[in-house]
């Protein structure tokens, strides 16, 4: 899984009719000492995740394997809200 | 899912037969403030997209999820046609 | 898809079982102006390329989608040759 | 397969329901000469792998194929604790 | 597929169940004119494949398709030695 940050929203009216209701959230990639890098993911959202959280997402076949993404056009879910990064040397 | 925006067409009329009345898009890679990246990717249609639309598309085994690329040989699709980006700092 | 050109063959008698008669093509990844980039996948052909010829392959689970790589230990198929690219600013 | 070693956990309350349970470790990139790289996977664990252990981890659909992770969207895991590297030139 | 080389392997006493027997072979990448990269993947061994010999690995759940590899684990599985490379301009 990718740790990323929620900066944002992409609205989409049309779109795939198996993407009724989904909601697609920008996250940006960060890294373990929560410094942000320039690299950006379109993920459908499973867990109530909001603008600035801490995220975890998971891609590919894997993002389809959540009751809002399963049977979906959709590589990449948000399925984890972080609530601490414990590094270790 | 990646952001992008259509920029043109690949014609090919020998192709595998799973393919036939496939729609292959030229989709070039955007930034979260849609500036454009040096990178493209050739994807299905399956949401009626055109140049210079700015688009999301997912790729994998995800890109086989829509009517339209159900069990065919085929790694990207365009699955939403964007209306808006809203970024949040 | 990625498009490339055929530049060449790898020949490999020593092979999975389920790989008999399979042929392997390198594939020279291009940009959309059919640029050459100096990067190569070595895929199976399921449309009859030759060497010189502009291709689109698909990688991943979408590799296997076709007659010739179902059920194969095959990882990107040439799944159509370009007869043009048609690219719109 | 990609070799690492673990160098933190990842905390995670409100997460899917299908992670219950699930433990989330940090997995440094490492070089096969043992040397670090700057490039940080998370990854969940099925053979009790600790800090500082050098490890595998699987990517994409293979994360999947473990007792722990089967069905879950989860797109990495720990499957195998190193004892060496024999590097041949 | 990628095209390697092996040069080395990688031990590993505690693994998942799943991966009885599995031997981890170090595939070092190259270019298509068998320069080296700087680039390594661990693969599971489908073809009796040895130190030095050159190799194609098919990565993601193609590499689940052999005998070696179905339903375990594994992202990556060597299923061809290279004979030879016959480039073309």
């Amino acid at each position: 899984m990718i740790l990323g940050r929620v900066t944002g929203t992409v609205w989409a009216t049309k779109k795939d009719e198996k993407l009724e209701g989904a909601k697609f959230l920008i996250v940006q990639h960060y890294n373990m000492d929560l410094s942000p890098q320039d690299k950006f993911t379109v993920a459908v959202d499973s867990v109530g995740a909001g603008a600035g959280e801490y995220v975890l997402f998971a891609a590919g076949s894997s993002a389809r394997q959540t009751e809002q993404t399963k049977d979906r056009p959709v590589d990449a879910v948000i399925m984890a809200i972080i609530d601490e990064v414990d590094l270790k040397k």
